[in-house]
């Protein structure tokens, strides 16, 4: 079972807490945060379709994905966990993708297993991912019954 | 105008992030990050009472009271920068609370003006600390038109 956490960016944006939590993380489950150069391309559909066909081009078909997406579903903390668990299980393999400035390509929209948002507000990238480790970890936690999620 | 954004916490565990956060919402607003010990009792309901009590009498009855609980309302970025600037102009000084493991006492409850929450999914408060920063410094660039907030 192997997590794997697309964004785009560069390595040296990966924070002192996110390199807390993928240690945890990694108690658990394979895991693995990979940055995504942006396509310096100025016309934004263009950069979206060759950051998605990068992504895609490393994703098997039988892989899980799960996009975040400002128009996606959202779960709770015990929720997520669960299908989060039966994603791994299932599939062996699930991808988070976290989208550039201006959201994500049809192409990769239609791959993908799921669209995930955390509530509806906008956050910056790279305070995103810090909170899509934080979520990561925390499914894992309560999966475990580690008594870190305390609800 | 004002914003206190209290926490039970230290001072120490401020992060980097909101130190900047901090610091450009100060262009815009008077803002501080107010730390509350924690009452040492090992009854929650009690060490809540004795908290919320810490709080109110430190907090006038014309201001207005934003209590972050699991239970509160949802607001997009651009809603709640709207709100925010109605609560400044009408009330003058804003409380953004973050509660303790335990959730609030009823009678900072009842006090509050408005309860709200970052989506279905629980955070630790070291995070949560960092969104409410962003999303208010969010607010104020909302606000003033800078084009931060890309929508």
């Amino acid at each position: 079972m192997k997590i794997k956490l697309w964004f785009l960016g560069k390595k040296n944006e990966i924070t002192d807490f996110e390199r807390e939590m993928m240690k945890r993380i990694r108690f658990r489950c394979d895991f693995e945060m990979i940055p995504l150069s942006q396509a310096g391309i100025n016309d934004a559909s263009v950069a979206k379709r060759i950051e998605s066909k990068k992504i895609l081009n490393k994703i098997s078909d039988q892989d899980f994905i799960v996009l975040f997406d400002e128009r996606g579903d959202e779960l709770n903390s015990i929720e997520f966990s669960k299908k989060l668990k039966n994603w791994l299980v299932t599939r062996g393999t699930v991808h988070f993708i976290i989208g550039g400035a201006h959201g994500h390509d049809e192409n990769i929209r239609k791959r993908a297993d799921i669209l995930l948002r955390f509530g509806k507000m906008v956050w910056t990238r790279n305070l995103f991912r810090q909170m899509a480790c934080e979520q990561i970890y925390r499914a894992m936690e309560i999966d475990a019954g580690s008594g870190f999620h305390k609800k």
